[in-house]
């Protein structure tokens, strides 16, 4: 980096670069978790498409393919894992926010073990957290590294017996938990919230969209103020890792299956790749 | 990390555990730019002050006085530089947002040259921009590494003659620069923005605040609409870097000099340490 004349990581001298990625400096990346399932990235087009806007809003710029391919091969010799992509705008050429342009960005692959067989607790509970999103229409949707909301609002529920935690935006509206997005049965109907403000717009999320368009269930994307919780009288979870599944509990309050629900689960968890 | 069976960098294996830190995973962090003259850190009581309500609010543990005394002997064999001083939560222990608490902080220092001679663009340029900051009040005030935003809204200013551009808050309120606090004349008076919502507390701006009441110059921290600023007549920017800095041309329109502001601007850099 320009100007710089030392370096040290925990009090001592390092000519290494990765203290100098903004992907550490300022969040400044991307990241995608994915389940392998038989050798094969499931929702790998999802995942793609996600990472691809990502880059192209945040102006990230890389051999995509190439990455993707390399990743493929990883999965294809695992049966079951759980992987993580991140992609770093960097070391950074200069100093500040401002990137000078020339950055290589850099990728990072996790493999981690799938969950130990016991699988989610029962029953599922979820609570609402005070914790808010800050809104930011030009990073909402994004799975960027950005991400220390999520850390507070997780850290505000250590010790609770929750699963999840939901979080309103600071304008008041439902937007998803801290690791996932939710569909809920209300008066009747079954909605998500809008993620045009804030919040990620998970590859679960879309594929239980794109699955209930095919199936002919009507799934309303809306805004809808946190207060809406206390009249869902269902509620889903949805992520990469767990798919599609039904909360037992809200604030302690019992809650009942939605039937289309549970037809979307199982759909989008037969789905190929 | 529990879990973790396999690690690619760019592609190639590594046993590397940097990439698992949770700085570079979430921006889960905190970072000080600090000015060295004379060996000495300028201002390092309030960059200590605010490291330790960052380290408080983000529940951060480490020995901050160890650290400080390390940085201290850094800037001791330089005359004029730059220090970037971060800490993150460190490597984590577990997958996911919330951290296992067993996680050990890390540290990192780089030293760079200070800028060189020519200074500060004259006149100088400052525009408003359209990039929105997220409003959360648990992390307003905080120098925390969650920083796309400014990285953003540095790139919509690439290509344009502006030393530094004003954002607005989701809500409308005038917070900040992209690297900047803001203290504007507005009616006769010298107001600066309150950040309780959002935006990063300078130590700068507190220097001047504190410098402001010792000289006995109302300034006044409030919430300001972001349309307050065609209304200024007087513009300057701070950080702990320039110092306070009057500003030329806001939006192409030419303001004038507070006297009131010329003289804190003194004041601040004629502080010792």
């Amino acid at each position: 980096m320009n100007g710089l004349l030392e370096l040290l990581v925990d009090g001592e001298p390092s000519r290494a670069s990765w203290p100098l990625d903004r992907g550490l400096q300022y969040g400044d990346g991307l990241f995608e978790t994915m389940r392998v399932s038989g050798g094969r990235i499931r929702l790998e087009d999802l995942h793609r498409a996600r990472l691809a806007e990502g880059c192209r809003r945040l102006f990230i710029r890389t051999d995509e393919l190439r990455i993707w391919e390399a990743v493929e091969r990883v999965a294809a010799r695992y049966d079951s894992a759980v992987l993580r992509l991140q992609l770093t705008r960097g070391v950074g050429l200069a100093r500040g926010y401002m990137p000078a342009g020339g950055e290589r960005a850099c990728w990072l692959l996790a493999v981690f073990q799938s969950g130990t067989g016991a699988g989610l607790p029962r029953p599922l509970r979820v609570c609402s957290l005070h914790s808010r999103l800050g809104e930011n229409p030009e990073l909402a949707g994004l799975k960027h590294c950005n991400r220390l909301e999520q850390v507070l609002a997780r850290q505000a529920m250590a010790g609770g017996t929750a699963y999840e935690g939901l979080m309103a935006s600071s304008s008041g509206l439902l937007i998803s938990g801290t690791m996932s997005n939710v569909f809920l049965e209300l008066d009747g109907e079954i909605v998500t919230p809008a993620l045009d403000r804030c919040g990620v717009a998970g590859v679960m999320r879309a594929a239980v969209l794109r699955e209930a368009q095919r199936a002919g269930v009507p799934v309303r994307v809306t805004d809808l103020p946190f207060e809406a919780l206390a009249r869902a009288t269902a509620l889903a979870l949805s992520n990469a890792h767990v798919g599609l599944v039904a909360v037992d509990e809200l604030d302690g309050r019992q809650l009942v299956r939605n039937e289309a629900l549970s037809q979307l689960a199982t759909r989008v968890e037969a789905l190929e790749g």
